[in-house]
């Protein structure tokens, strides 16, 4: 298996979906967690490109942005809990729903979290628009692409509890359970997967966290005006 | 093989890619010529979210997205011209550098060519910077991944032409043979393979496409202030 180590904080919800990979497929690993406000010599040396967590090093050699780390874990460890599908079509729709979480939803949710006024109140409308569309995805099968949990579940996994943190210390509302029955119904079935709900943070201390980020970021806009 | 067809147009660097992934690998394809000024009904029944080019139909099926669609294309026909490398790792790096491309320089060249003075200053000089990070890349090997054509190779492929005709269309300069010397070089054997050199759009035709293009982008932002 090699020595795997997990550049992580538990702020990012891109760097949960490693966790939660990793933890599906068994794969023990060395957490090395970070604090972005006073980053890592390691993790500017392993992610010069975006000093960004997560990383994942294995037997030394990193790999970087969420997305990709995802795909390589499915990759190396491909005999247990598979995470992408195997037919082609199928991985081709699963990579496209998942940049369009990344690109669209996630994006616009972060707008939103470090804006407040008119601003925060478009990030919001369109959040909800694209959501809209992830809506219309899901076929109320028990996950994304059906009975097991898979690629998709652990991409939009974020929903499960930073969208609520995000909501709560911005004073928005995005996920209303009338608009959105069937990604409310996901986001409870994900949330009881034992190793799901084993790995998710802790409200309280992510509100907290949150409450400061916000703080941080609309203090840097406004001295940017 | 089944029925494939492109919807695309010349205009698109993103398309462009796919022309290239199908014509290395052998594939015969039925092109749908797209009027992005007016799209037809075909390409907003299957690309209904992005609304955009390429799309790749196969047997009726659509795969959008351009990194998609050539991963799609890789999955499927992976007997000949393999884009991707083996090796989970090297795998991992191809998809690091791909999305990078796309975010980081075609993100910022697209801004510097819809932008004009202060806006366009700044764009033209994040793409600078970030193609400093890809020539670091770069080894004076052949090509991104070695000896033959690959998967990096098509996404960084629109270099080959499209900024050139965005640099003269927008009076701007990015790729400065002193400063960027092997991906120039890199240039000049990627276009000269047989494959991509039977493909390149027509260097005048699009330029005044471009022209066009910049004179609607640049009213359309004039219009909203």
């Amino acid at each position: 298996m090699g020595e795997v180590k997990l550049f992580w904080t538990w702020t990012s919800p891109y760097a949960q979906r490693i966790v939660w990979a990793l933890k599906l497929k068994g794969i023990e690993y060395e957490t090395m967690f970070e604090d972005l406000a006073n980053k890592s010599r390691l993790l500017l040396e392993y992610n010069p490109v975006h000093k960004k967590v997560p990383v994942l090093l294995h037997d030394g050699a990193p790999i970087c942005e969420s997305l990709v780390i995802l795909e390589y874990v499915d990759d190396k460890w491909n005999t247990t809990a598979r995470l992408l599908p195997d037919d082609p079509l199928a991985r081709a729709t699963t990579r496209f729903w998942a940049k369009f979480c990344d690109d669209q939803v996630l994006a616009s949710v972060f707008k939103a979290f470090v804006t407040q006024g008119v601003e925060q109140e478009k990030a919001t409308a369109y959040t909800i628009e694209k959501l809209d569309i992830v809506e219309k995805q899901l076929t109320g099968d028990k996950f994304f692409s059906g009975e097991t949990i898979g690629f998709l579940d652990l991409v939009f996994g974020w929903i499960a509890v930073y969208l609520e943190v995000v909501e709560e210390t911005s004073g928005i509302k995005i996920l209303d359970k009338e608009r959105f029955p069937l990604i409310s119904a996901w986001k409870e079935r994900f949330s009881h997967v034992p190793v799901i709900e084993e790995t998710l943070p802790d409200r309280e201390t992510l509100i907290s966290k949150y409450q400061r980020m916000r703080s941080y970021f609309l203090s840097k806009a406004s001295a940017k005006k």
